[in-house]
């Protein structure tokens, strides 16, 4: 096991990294300082049949009344529907300001599960116990939590810390194989904007990250979880330093919203957005054709999409492109890298993306 | 115009008190460092009707785009469901990071236009102007934000401090007497627990407030803003010292739940409250006789009720206050006086409790 603090002030906490984490959950949570109080896990149908029953043991053996939620999964459960479900649940179980909410699963049961611990009694406590790559590289830590609204994808939410992270990483064997090589996106993404040496390490290791070698993954995993660390820590709140790890995500984001949501995993989308950024860096930033094509290798190799989708010259396009919530002045503000393991932030002109897309 | 500052760290911000503020808010929201963006204000059906029109035309003065959001007047307005049209409205209206959320009205809409700002877009500024006495000297200060779930009152919230508290004492003069006396409850009870002198004070200019003169609403909401922001800066996240704005109502909560919501207002059922815990005071703490009889006679003369419902010695008293969640081990933590002006905590038997107030 890897520990590490995430140093946030007051809502410092510690992330713990290895494998049969699950069976120690109850011994980690008092290790936090969390009470051993009425509480509650939320999990999706997928992963509560898999885990829950270790978490729950676990949780009991150390003094905690656990009660179980298991919402279906899929991002349908980021909803005001879902959320009410739990609010009842929570209440109906007795949970006061003293309890716990265990958060066992991937992001979507992270967002939900974190925005109910955000706003049940102004705020209870909540773990993370992320299950999948993508919650255990990225969307576990940094507070951000919420569901979707009709008309906007995250747009009710709260920054909520979690006052610890879980990642047990043999909860990676099973996840099916396309949804693992989606996390693998995240994890390159800290190399390219942070990192220039785990880049050399992953195009070392990736065969036997592919393979699900424990001692591969640990590595992958906390290192991963150790950038998005740092950043959080000089950022919290969103406001700068933050947005490097929006790398890939512009294009990426829009050709999601094009293609109908589901269509590619975020992670696929982030991959093509990562290939299109890379060759925008080469032409405004000063990244060299040779490390463009080191990222476009190890995306390939990881089982994931480099190309641009054939619609994206379509209207859809570039109308989710234009609506970018970074836009400003018939701009966009774009994450490039001026080399391989450093980030920066550069205005570029709406037509001039397009021109180099084509 | 009298202006303070509260405490709170990174959160801390400004509170002004006066006459005609509305017709400045434009100015005193730039001046608290709010960008003039598309913004929201969000009203109730009475006091919009009163108030929205100057406080929108001094935002538009300020650069502000501003909608406004009207809220059916009363407690049921603090549900999903309106909320729920909140959001539709701040997206329909294109609200970005950059929007604030004026919340203009009593206790109602600043919980509600609280929370909704809480939680757009995981946090938006929220600018408080209250409209009631009540607000004014206590709720708007503090960061207090939520709304009701079908079981249970403030079930589901969040603390998020106000960027600006705008007091305008103008809009007591259109206070229906009722409400305006429920709310010299809490003002009151500010010397109570913490400002001797202010009881003295409150004595000699009760006539004067209860006349509505402008220079007494000022002095008095400002000392009591003043208090609140003491006790909030200490302890923003209600661990210990906030506690003691506690003082009455736990009684008064057993009062408002067995009588039915809506029989007593608040205040009122706090006034009840009060003079139960300075009888207790008396017994266990050494408050003197003739102290509890000073707090007896202000809030009698406050017009507010001061003797226990009917109803207090059934079933649905008894049980509303065990359920308090202030409850433990078959005791009741209660907030006691050992002398006007100072408060503190202690655990009282429950059975003494109902000896007591017989």
């Amino acid at each position: 096991m890897q520990t590490f603090r995430v140093d946030l002030g007051p809502a410092s906490h510690d992330v713990h990294v290895g494998g049969a984490l699950l069976d120690d959950m109850g011994a980690l949570a008092l290790g936090a300082g969390l009470k051993s109080a009425k509480s509650i896990i939320v999990s999706d149908s997928n992963v509560s049949r898999l885990y829950a029953g270790r978490v729950i043991e676990s949780l009991e053996r150390a003094g905690f009344s656990v009660t179980l939620a298991t919402v279906p999964a899929g991002e349908g459960s980021k909803s005001e529907a879902v959320l009410g479900t739990l609010y009842d649940h929570m209440t109906d179980a007795g949970i006061d300001r003293s309890g716990t909410v265990f958060a066992l699963g991937g992001g979507v049961v992270g967002d939900l599960a974190g925005f109910a611990a955000a706003t049940y009694l102004r705020g209870i406590a909540v773990v993370q116990i992320p299950t999948t790559v993508t919650a255990q590289v990225d969307s576990s830590l940094g507070g951000k939590t919420g569901i979707n609204h009709k008309l906007a994808k995250n747009l009710i939410g709260a920054f909520h810390q979690p006052r610890l992270i879980v990642a047990d990483i043999d909860t990676l064997s099973t996840l099916p194989e396309r949804e693992f090589r989606e996390g693998l996106a995240e994890v390159i993404k800290y190399g390219a904007i942070l990192d220039a040496a785990m880049i050399v390490n992953l195009e070392q290791s990736l065969d036997a990250i592919l393979a699900r070698n424990q001692g591969a993954l640990e590595e992958m995993v906390a290192r991963s979880l150790a950038h998005k660390a740092s950043v959080v820590s000089a950022d919290e709140r969103e406001g700068g330093l933050r947005k490097i790890l929006n790398f890939g995500h512009t294009i990426g984001h829009a050709i999601e919203a094009s293609a109908g949501y589901g269509e590619y995993l975020h992670g696929e989308a982030v991959a093509i957005g990562m290939i299109a950024a890379s060759r925008l860096s080469n032409i405004h930033a000063g990244l060299s054709a040779d490390e463009a094509s080191r990222l476009f290798r190890l995306l390939q190799r990881a089982g994931l999409p480099v190309e641009m989708p054939a619609q994206w010259r379509g209207d859809r396009f570039t109308r989710a492109l234009k609506l970018d919530k970074k836009r400003s002045d018939g701009g966009l503000e774009f994450v490039l890298l001026d080399r391989l393991g450093h980030a920066l932030t550069q205005k570029l002109d709406f037509d001039s993306i397009v021109a180099l897309l084509n």
